[in-house]
């Protein structure tokens, strides 16, 4: 308790009583929060079933069903005030057989089975496959300055994560590019097909999947990921002769299919009409059983509420639970909410995404509207002395894909920032597995929300 | 470097500009540490020999002489000033064969075995082992209340770690007196032997190792630890019904052996009789590697004379690397490290230890000798803003076992606090192995101790 001693003989010259009482009331009430957060949570048992019993979970797939109607089930359990699913159409991808790409003829190599999977959304290479000469190239621009030469080809891109961000997430977003837009800016040249060194700065065999977006009027050509260390391989072959790889995946787009929000909510005793939103996104990657991205958001989302109710915290505001579907390859499920919420006229104050893992909380980036953002921004800065004790800060930067529509709303848009080192071992890879999630580390994220949501409720925004 | 800007422009209108130049160098030398760091470092690999190729270095061991002689190797491959063995005598304690501890003839459950490790400098329970009732207790004064009621018996110690204490070294420290001192406090009453719950907030089947000391006078008796959920099941059973349980190991100290700690220094070029020590003790338990604990200390403090001879730094102090040797169980190198210092005269103006795992970098723990302590602290804490970009903070608090004897020289003691949320996962285990140790996170660790030996040598204390 030190350093809310410290806190409060800091602060106490400045308040009146009444103030100091509150302030005593907030840092005592958030310490609760984290006692039971870390004694008597569900999260991780949760995460367990989303992760292990039910498995991967894309739009579409048997999988998604399967956890759309086991969230619901648990939300029911938590007598909420109302417990709904809202329907949404989404693509329904699926990746076929297994995944072949190789190096073929290599004078000096021979043969070499490459550690790959098709990207998501890709088109599949037909029944024989492909065989063509690759080109390496770093980044979207230079498929530009290549252009015709491309033609025939297959693309090679290998630019590696800047291993010396600190924000993992700012290295991430730097390189996404030629995953995402790769396939459609060499498809404008001709090429076969594309090859993508996998989003990690490790080095290792885990090629790591993710979307790959056609765009409008764009050939689909098909997309691959590979590991970096055959990435390296690659690369140091060709720069010493010309390199062919076969590749090889019956991934088919099978036209959209009927899937769902799931969304449970503690109406606000006081001002209902104003929302504080917790959410995460239900779908997941194929390979792999989304632990990390993004079954521990979803139980976060769902332990926000599990927690109010076990200490009986009846919010002023309504606290409402948004497991979005369909974030990884399309975002069908957050425009139906983002729609049907505008529609209603609706009013999010704040809405809180978490979808950056469940590692120990490092605090919150903070997005919104220009016209209200500085404003509400400096009032949320007040609740730091009450967060810092927790390791928790604020940041300006995006939120989270699927509340960044409701921005329009004017409210206030936190993205929840774990620490972010091991993030991209494990995204979009097999091995985003219920073992590499820390109990502890999740349960913490839990109760860094939930104080957030605490803050929020009491003094709004 | 947004960041900088900002630190810039709070701090620009108060400084000269030769003051404004030197925080410029320093934020810059900074980041070029944290870039060197996660592109060029070798502790990675280091840590990779020492645990993968070595393994446990109890001290005493074949293993131990290894780590040495591989340490000694590495540092004398950094082209360093002096690298040199200093010599001590430690305790050579060996395990036995597998141990065993098992419920015996329960009516309820009948025989289970259970997951044990005898705890370090244990005695044998003799070839044919012990059976004894087992007698539950919390805590080593709950054996003076009971007192003559436990001759015979086996005392079980089953106090948990505290899940709610944010900084699990807190809880760690409460609760491992019954480790240390169960077995000298229950034979004072006469019990045979003891069990005590493993040392871990996690419910697991795995038991953690430690050392037990034996009281001067004190009947050594055996020790072991449980698994924390072996440790939950025979509370149960004791709840239930009298039990009885058979334990045997066949542990045995050895008597005392020569070893080593591992130096190596770079000398000062304007104040070399000023020291800045590195240090992480070389030995480990005997099972798993030693990785964490603490192996990602000794290749922390090795890294941080690499990245100076690779960023061609030449500091204006003393910077010395100490490995010490026998931490885990006796204290021994760190104490006739102590002495040969002490008796040259030495001043260690700085020390700071690795010894709390190799995980993303909170700060420093920071601990001193009274006279000295509150100004030299004062001086430390001016160079915060170019620790807080990095996530680094300084608290007090101790600083770390094979330091804390430098305390008499009036420097300022640091211990490096990375995060400490799985490090009791690992603690002392079979686990604790160079596949938990995330790269980035062990070279972030390296870059925020070289940070701060930076200021430390630049501005002194």
């Amino acid at each position: 308790m030190n350093r809310f001693v410290l806190l409060f003989l800091l602060l106490s010259p400045l308040l009146s009583v009444a103030q100091q009482d509150a302030q005593a009331e907030d840092a005592f009430f958030i310490r609760k929060i984290y006692d039971e957060a870390l004694t008597r949570s569900r999260c991780y048992d949760w995460l367990n079933f989303l992760a292990r019993r039910i498995g991967g979970r894309l739009a579409g797939s048997p999988q998604s069903a399967a956890a759309v109607e086991y969230t619901r089930r648990v939300l029911d359990s938590l007598e909420l005030d109302s417990v709904w699913l809202q329907p949404c159409m989404v693509p329904y991808w699926v990746r076929g057989e297994k995944e072949q790409v190789r190096i073929v003829n290599s004078r000096k190599m021979g043969t070499v089975e490459l550690n790959a999977l098709a990207l998501g959304n890709s088109v599949g290479t037909g029944p024989l496959g492909i065989t063509a000469e690759v080109v390496e190239v770093k980044n979207l621009n230079q498929v530009d300055s290549l252009g015709e030469a491309l033609r025939g080809k297959i693309v090679f891109f290998n630019g590696p994560m800047d291993p010396t961000q600190l924000h993992t997430f700012s290295a991430y977003g730097k390189a996404a590019g030629q995953r995402v837009w790769g396939a459609s800016r060499a498809s404008r040249y001709g090429a076969r097909g594309v090859i993508v060194r996998s989003l990690t700065t490790r080095l290792d065999d885990i090629p790591h999947t993710g979307s790959t977006v056609y765009e409008e009027g764009a050939t689909p050509i098909p997309a691959f990921a590979i590991s970096t260390l055959d990435a390296e391989l690659l690369s140091r072959l060709l720069e010493e002769e010309p390199a062919r790889v076969f590749m090889r995946n019956t991934s088919q787009n099978l036209g959209e299919v009927p899937s769902y929000n799931v969304i449970g909510e503690i109406r606000g005793s006081e001002h209902p009409e104003e929302i504080i939103l917790v959410g995460g996104h239900l779908d997941s990657w194929d390979v792999g059983t989304g632990a990390h991205d993004d079954g521990a958001g979803c139980v976060h989302a769902m332990e926000i509420l599990h927690l109010a109710k076990m200490m009986g915290y009846r919010p002023k505001r309504t606290i409402r639970c948004v497991l979005f579907m369909n974030e990884e390859n399309g975002l069908r499920g957050a425009r139906a909410y983002w729609k049907w919420s505008d529609d209603r006229g609706e009013y999010h104050m704040a809405a809180i995404e978490s979808d950056r893992g469940g590692f120990t909380p490092r605090g919150f980036t903070v997005d919104g509207h220009e016209d209200v953002f500085n404003k509400k921004f400096r009032k949320a800065i007040e609740w730091l002395p009450f967060l810092e004790p927790y390791g928790l800060h604020f940041r300006k930067g995006g939120s989270g894909a699927d509340i960044s529509g409701l921005k329009s709303q004017k409210g206030l848009l936190f993205g929840f920032e774990p620490d972010s080192q091991r993030y991209f071992d494990y995204h979009h890879t097999p091995i985003d597995a219920a073992d590499v999630v820390n109990k502890r580390e999740l349960e913490l994220g839990a109760a860094a929300i939930m104080s957030l949501v605490y803050l929020l409720d009491k003094y709004g925004l």
